[in-house]
């Protein structure tokens, strides 16, 4: 059941650091001083270490927001009723959310999936991909969230979406998320992977006061308990008992965007526990991946240093949807056509530094 | 002389706090978590309160890069010769420049100005125009860079450029400079508006090493020292000896757009400079200007915080053109779209947080 997973983590390529020296006087041939223009430089060598020496590119590009219920919502995690979920997947239909906005404004695709929301099938929608796991994962306090065939599964749908994007030409994709509670999981996730306590990196998501937020670490410190026993049977039994639908299509997203050699912009809170587990399950999707954003759930930044990841960029956002991974897509658009459109020293006819 | 750039300051309306509360209601009943946008509905807030109550738009936008040559350099304050503003604006005009790049990638329309690069005229071309008010500054380590009338002629032509932004329809400007050697005045006008000291904030610019920019320093306080009696007469008599064509431009462009009430995205060091300038002339310009970039230039950290000034984000830039301001009214844009485009709760059938 798990040959699908391995195959595809065992095609992922890492970046091929031999092309480094090339690129590296590419961007120094363009008519810019050295290094001037920053991190734009720095993605568009990383696009291009992991591009096969083809030139770096990112359009088209879509996000998917992918959305999954969560059972823990049942100990009061969210300010938000579980509802939610299931509205604001119409409202990504009827274009009313942020996520549309964002991507309408920056020339984004966007496709909403339904990996685990509670309730029935939607209306059908052309940007709406219905692959419902299950209405919900089960309330982690008590057992785990899904079993590891319900993960796997989120798993593989991840790399179905992927598929679809190679088979489209999709050149970089934007991670999102949608599931009321699911800050609850994540943080989960980021203990059991990155050996955080829940005080450390449990924090308000929607608007948790305090008192709130105290009492939400301990749900998740007794979750970590309860399912003490999968956390030593390896990084897919970690994610099924503490993760999420949506987190798990996610994490299967990165990893399948990786062995397709397509980039992903990683969006914010969520969407990192996501990438934290792909990079349990392959550390060389890191390669492929971009943060896009330090979230402003007080526990990102932490987890961010732990991972030696440094955002791209810190607009105070903790909005989720793949809100963030919009605006670090259109960031990858700017890093490309610097690369590819700009004029040589040489060609341009402009002096050099006097070195 | 003077009169149009009084009776422009004279007309700039600071932001509207009346509608202040309007305002962050319409942003709170959008289908999102309050505040969850960060920066994003600061910007969009922002707008509101200097657009009289009008919806937020920031389309269609542009840059305009402004090139001046600056005497100084026979100093060797610069890695670069002289010749290369020149050989810039026409790469500019034939579009191989970073700013070309990320102004198509976004599309945001671009005009390149000459206020007074050295040589003669250049070829015509639509999105250039050619006001060069003199062939470069004068070398202000031995006296002023500029006349009075030569800067009031560079700040005149600022406030024309923002009438036809007004004539033309367009909502949001990018501020960009070409000129070699130009973090040199820059860096003086720092230290004679904000009170800093030339060693605090003078930086490598686009390269220099250590003892280059020592040597930079020394230049910048002999440039002070020479020009003394000027720093006693008032801002413009400040920015005409140690300013430049370009920064005066882009002071004026500021201020008439203020005027206008179109808002601004300041770039980075160089513009900063310039804005500086606008805000010793006419304060209440502050309302309709964004500081996009942390630049790279190691002083920027310290004069943004003595402006008590965070600028949007930090992408490691250091290239000027405009090229932080071009990805700073994208963002600008996507405050707009979020601001017009979201549904509400009520709209949406979103339930709200129950708090």
């Amino acid at each position: 059941m798990r040959e699908r997973l391995d195959q595809t983590i065992a095609s992922i390529r890492p970046a091929d650091l031999s092309l480094r020296e090339r690129g590296q006087a590419h961007l120094d041939n363009l008519t810019k001083p050295r290094g001037s223009l920053g991190r734009l430089e720095e993605i568009a060598l990383s696009l291009w270490l992991v591009g096969q020496g083809e030139p770096p590119r990112a359009d088209p590009c879509r996000v998917y927001t992918v959305a999954g219920d969560h059972g823990v919502v049942a100990e009061g995690v969210s300010l938000f009723p579980q509802e939610v979920t299931r509205q604001m997947v119409l409202n990504f239909l009827s274009g009313g959310a942020g996520i549309n906005a964002l991507c309408r404004a920056s020339g984004i695709g966007l496709k909403v999936v339904d990996a685990g929301s509670c309730g029935g099938r939607y209306p059908e929608h052309p940007d709406l991909i219905q692959r419902k796991i299950a209405p919900g994962t089960a309330n982690f306090a008590h057992g785990p969230a899904m079993s590891e065939e319900q993960c796997l599964a989120a798993l593989h749908l991840g790399l179905d979406l992927a598929n679809d994007c190679a088979a489209e030409g999709i050149r970089a994709v934007g991670t999102g998320d949608m599931g009321i509670g699911n800050t609850t999981p994540s943080t989960a996730l980021y203990c059991a992977y990155l050996g955080f306590s829940p005080e450390e990196v449990t924090g308000p998501g929607t608007g948790l006061d305090a008192a709130a937020v105290s009492k939400k670490a301990v749900v998740i410190r007794r979750a970590i308990e309860v399912n003490h026993t999968a956390l030593d049977k390896g990084p897919l039994a970690v994610l099924a008992a503490l993760g999420g639908f949506e987190i798990a299509t996610l994490s299967g997203l990165i990893l399948g965007c990786a062995a397709r050699g397509i980039p992903v912009a990683v969006d914010g809170f969520i969407s990192t526990a996501a990438y934290v587990a792909a990079l349990r399950l392959c550390p060389t999707a890191a390669d492929y991946c971009f943060l896009s954003h330090a979230s402003a759930e007080p526990g990102h930044a932490r987890i961010c240093q732990k991972l030696g990841a440094r955002p791209l960029f810190d607009l105070g956002m903790r909005l989720g949807e793949g809100t963030g991974a919009a605006l670090a897509l259109h960031l990858m658009r700017c890093a490309c056509a610097m690369w590819n459109e700009m004029a040589s020293f040489a060609d341009a006819g402009v002096s050099e530094a006097e070195t």
